[in-house]
């Protein structure tokens, strides 16, 4: 049985998904993107990449996470975003104002040890220091993963939350 | 330098951005989604939440990877989100037409192999036999993580590419 009841945004989602589908067209999509590009952000909720790329549907793979940092998930996410559909080019996009800015690993296995009695020490939640700097070392990281195609490029900017504006950093 | 070159979405995708601010209004959302939400969804470049959640910008965080699996990575983000950001629901979303949808782990470690010349059988890239199945299975895995908050709740739906859908399974 569905528990309604404890999915406050369920009912919410659900009719709008039933709106999208009475204005929804049918394509001949497939699971390649036509752009042949892969985004890393952040999953932060100010950030609608869309809109701010001006994507449409097809066009692009997207990948977030905490941070938009360059995880294990993420290179798993890209090779098959690459050899089985594709992709050729990676950006990663950063913010200001994001939870990971400042953080410490510390502070934050406290904060999960305070509120469920468990230890959360074996976690890395990658906290960012310098936005354009973690960037960088996103790229990087991207750039120097043998296991993706030779021919694959990465470019990273900062997206600053405040005044809606990107930045190319790499 | 920058490779602009080496970037074939970059001077677009600037372009797109430079748009976007200029329609950009100043607004005081914080970090912390309004609505307490997290959507963990696939990468596929067909699915564009805000538009089939009827999600505004600062409603909720958005966490996506191949398949919309909860991995590790997803526990990471989701003791952020949750502890540190106050959300307390989690909807999972998956899709029909998948890139791992009845692949198997051997056939895209053979597809690295080949491009690359290097192995990578350490990963496990999550394929999908059953879409629904996954979808429950990735709820279970939230409900059952004993580092999140007690009171999160997690719900899950498959969408359609073909026709728009948006059906609820767990």
């Amino acid at each position: 049985m569905l528990r309604t009841d404890l999915a406050p945004s369920a009912s919410r989602f659900l009719e709008a998904a039933e709106q999208f589908k009475v204005g929804f067209e049918p394509n001949a999509l497939s699971a390649a993107p036509q752009r042949h590009i892969v985004v890393v952000a952040c999953m932060d909720a100010r950030l609608d990449l869309f809109r701010l790329l001006g994507l449409e549907i097809g066009d692009a793979h997207i990948l977030r996470n905490a941070g938009g940092r360059v995880t294990d998930d993420v290179i798993r996410s890209l090779l098959l975003s690459s050899h089985a559909l594709g992709t050729r080019e990676v950006v990663v996009i950063h913010h200001t104002g994001c939870g990971l800015l400042g953080a410490t690993n510390d502070g934050l296995r406290a904060r999960v040890h305070d509120a469920t009695g468990h230890r959360a020490d074996h976690i890395d939640f990658l906290p960012i220091e310098d936005v354009k700097e973690s960037v960088r070392q996103d790229v990087d990281a991207v750039l120097r993963c043998e296991l993706l195609p030779h021919d694959m490029v990465a470019w990273g900017c900062v997206y600053d939350v405040e005044d809606g504006s990107l930045t190319r950093v790499v």
